[in-house]
């Protein structure tokens, strides 16, 4: 019995963070009130309080799921055999279509992230600590089978996802939409480059 | 006799943007008005205006002047003797320290130029056009010395810039505030290594 509260409890916060990714998409974040999320899901805000003592909680839980399905894809592409270059390329190219897939179709959206990198969320640090760890973990395959040159792994990682910054950072992203280059793939090569 | 009247002209000009440069920093560029500028300079608004025709045109001569003191630190560590790698190490190095100190000490003009990045003011282009412009120069002559592998030294250029922006890009410097690594000089390593 217990069991199946539980269940119930975590899909009724599955479905607050669906609706309100939704209303967000549709109306942005900042116009989107818990009341309004609540009226969706037919329920009474005293309800959505017992899963988010606050509406900054909501916010943070929708860029968490969506950070959540970016490492998901890097993490599918980081086990897939075959050269680390090519992994990383990858990964790499994955990550900005993703984000740029957002920032194109969703730009109401996009503003929740915009937000959280202009207020420093800590999602936004949990999530590139997250990335890094998997860019490490590529790099170390690639020093191990010598296609890159021994060193620290996790500084390699750390120097590739601030070189790729303008790519998948909410901000620049919106800035530099008007300038063709660099191409990630030029900006991938420049970093294979430094690896090799 | 149109001479003198002419500096005296561009000598005010320069009075006018060295006013609102100075009350930028004691009480930021938004609370600053067209009136506080003319009060310093003991002179009527109408006059200020004849120089400016709004006062996001003083905005941007301020973020002008500040961009061409980087433009000509840049320049001058261009013109200097020694491997290109030096120089390119140097020139990162002292556009990092020039946009840290004033990043540091002057919170106030910062925010100008997070304002003139969001609102992605034609200056801004400008100014890293030119020091694309720079940096390229060191590093086609670092291609020639064959200290660097022969390419596209422009595209290099903007390679070089986009990976350091980290450092120079205002609103990535407070979101990167508390981040240690990577340094300025880990990351002209990893550039370095990219181009060698």
């Amino acid at each position: 019995m217990k069991n199946s509260t539980a269940v119930k409890e975590n899909d009724t916060q599955i479905d607050i963070i669906g609706v309100a990714e939704r209303l967000f998409q549709e109306v942005g974040f900042q116009k989107t009130t818990v009341a309004d999320i609540a009226r969706e899901l037919r329920m009474s805000p005293a309800n959505v309080y017992r899963f988010f003592s606050a509406k900054a909680e909501i916010n943070a839980a929708v860029c968490r799921r969506i950070f959540g399905e970016i490492e998901a894809a890097a993490e599918k592409i980081a086990r897939s055999s075959g050269p680390a270059s090519k992994t990383l390329r990858s990964l790499i190219a994955s990550i900005e279509d993703l984000n740029a897939r957002r920032f194109l179709s969703d730009r109401k959206l996009h503003e929740l992230f915009e937000t959280a990198h202009n207020e420093n969320w800590s999602i936004t640090h949990e999530h590139y600590e997250k990335m890094d760890q998997i860019l490490a973990q590529i790099i170390r395959q690639g020093m191990a089978a010598g296609e890159f040159k021994a060193g620290d792994a996790e500084l390699a990682a750390i120097l590739v996802r601030s070189a790729c910054i303008r790519y998948c950072h909410p901000r620049l992203m919106v800035e530099c939409a008007q300038d063709p280059e660099p191409t990630t793939d030029q900006m991938i090569d420049f970093c294979l480059a430094a690896l090799a």
